[in-house]
């Protein structure tokens, strides 16, 4: 069980890249114990600390008043991980998170995509395991410097493997909310986990996938009739699989997806700025796990297929050699 | 019918681009009496003379032995015609042909894709039409200046519309075949045309449009798993739309194409450069057409449609005032 907040939780947040060092150190900020386990932004971080420019107000945090690491094996145990690592490092999981698991410990997984929760449960248990999803624009800009753009908000939930009922809105999860409302984020607790993880991912699985793939942002994608059509035969095929997953998505979610999609401008998904950039791109995650779930429910995704294997080849060659070498 | 060599057949060529201005040109050196039907380069070939740099040896035929012309009516009513066209400007074949037709014109269109004989037909009836592949690799690389970098035999064959039966190694193919034979250019006659467009187009839509849509050349698009993974898929949809188009092709025709692909080595089509120089593509052509008989015949094509939507994806917004005032 989580500490109330009286009782100061132990805070660990694996993978600092901007969604950790952003949430870590708005937790960090409004007095939490915060325990940051680091890699290429170590030294950056231990020179010039952490610099958060936000919409809601810029702030830094001193070297030293951070706990930083760069060995989860130096770190206390805790009360409570954010897992906020790239999900295409989740090999890492035993390695990094074993080293931080306590008696009680509660996992928390921020990463986007399908499969994050079943693979910690894999290793560690159900017990343990939840997840979110964070709505927020953020760029790391250089090591230790974050660019909080807009939004913020956390949906998280009890984790459940698939075909078992989800646990609703427990207390450990209403106290981790409380904990982030405690530094200015607003997160609501989800009844049901996988419905919110689907409801993120009918949006994802197009406009990650064809930003990457195109190299579109997202008012090319809807601003035209062939795209409109090619995101909507995208969205129904979500659709069918959240549906064998247990999850009935409303009706009018496509229209309602397309409409939220010409207030964002010309946005730039993270898997478009991977490609650019030629970082490894989320692609398992976001479009691969759905598209087995897909095939092991006998659903047909041929759209979602089509662009699962366009991004391998887009990806493909580059980082071959360096997935195996990763963390 | 067409003169036999001896009568010196009269032959215009309408669509100046590299491959009308590569055989147009051939013929020419031959002795043969052509007309070009020139439009952007009418300026530099009246200056200069038509300059091709072949890997069969360089030629140029000096402005003095040309004849060329700006307006289609202009010019001699011819014995045959090639159409070579880009597929893009299809539209125009009324205006620029039906000043070319006598009284016994054959057409021979070597555009791309499926869909230009049928056109032709529609407006100048079926009779006159006959098409052909031309197999080269060919640029433009100045006004006036053709680059022939390999290959260059063309395959040639009588029009019949869907569901007519093929009408065979006709007399006049073979004239048309012994014409381009007298200029150094090896020639097939097909006993039915729409069975080569479809060895063709199995080659052409899956690396034409991926091609264009990935920016990459062949050797990516076969070099890993995902790339044969999703190619085989294009052309088994391409096989199927085949078969209901009355043409059955070879069982091991792809493991073929792709083997044959192999000898490639980094080609890039014609598609992927028309992206990369930002000049409108064959999308409807090459996979367009084949998509609309699919979906008439009632044969399930969704990674060609995906494909398809992705072409005019990222033609769209660039190209949409340019067709309107097209030719």
């Amino acid at each position: 069980m989580i500490p109330s907040l009286s009782h100061r939780p132990v805070i660990a947040v694996v993978g600092s890249g901007a969604v950790g060092c952003f949430y870590g150190g708005r937790l960090a900020q409004a007095g939490h114990e915060v325990h940051f386990l680091l890699r290429s932004d170590y030294d950056a971080i231990r020179q010039n600390g952490l610099h958060i420019r936000s919409f809601e107000g810029d702030f830094t945090l001193s070297p030293d008043v951070l706990h930083i690491y760069r060995d989860p094996h130096d770190m206390p145990k805790a009360d409570l991980v954010l897992v906020t690592l790239k999900a295409t490092g989740n090999a890492a999981f035993e390695s990094l998170i074993r080293p931080l698991m306590g008696t009680d410990t509660t996992l928390l997984t921020l990463q986007n995509g399908l499969g994050n929760e079943d693979e910690l449960a894999r290793l560690f248990g159900p017990d343990p395991v939840t997840g979110g999803m964070a709505f927020v624009c953020i760029n790391r800009t250089a090591p230790g410097m974050i660019h909080h753009i807009d939004h913020g908000f956390l949906k998280i939930g009890e984790f459940a493997a698939r075909g078992v009922p989800a646990r609703g809105k427990t207390q450990r999860m209403e106290r981790i909310a409380d904990l982030f409302r405690s530094a200015k984020i607003e997160c609501h607790v989800l009844e049901n986990l996988r419905r919110g993880r689907w409801e993120k991912l009918i949006w994802n699985i197009p406009f990650n996938g064809l930003g990457a793939v195109l190299d579109l942002a997202t008012d090319r994608l809807i601003g035209f009739e062939a795209g409109i059509a090619l995101i909507t035969r995208l969205m129904q095929e979500v659709k069918a699989i959240a549906a064998a997953d247990g999850i009935d998505l409303p009706g009018d979610i496509i229209a309602q997806q397309i409409r939220h999609t010409r207030t964002m401008g010309a946005y730039q998904s993270s898997m478009q700025i991977d490609r650019q950039q030629g970082r490894e791109m989320e692609i398992e995650a976001i479009l691969g796990e759905p598209l087995r779930l897909a095939a092991e429910a006998g659903v047909a995704t041929p759209t979602l297929h089509a662009l699962y294997d366009m991004g391998r080849l887009i990806g493909s060659g580059k980082f071959e050699a360096r997935n195996s070498n990763d963390e």
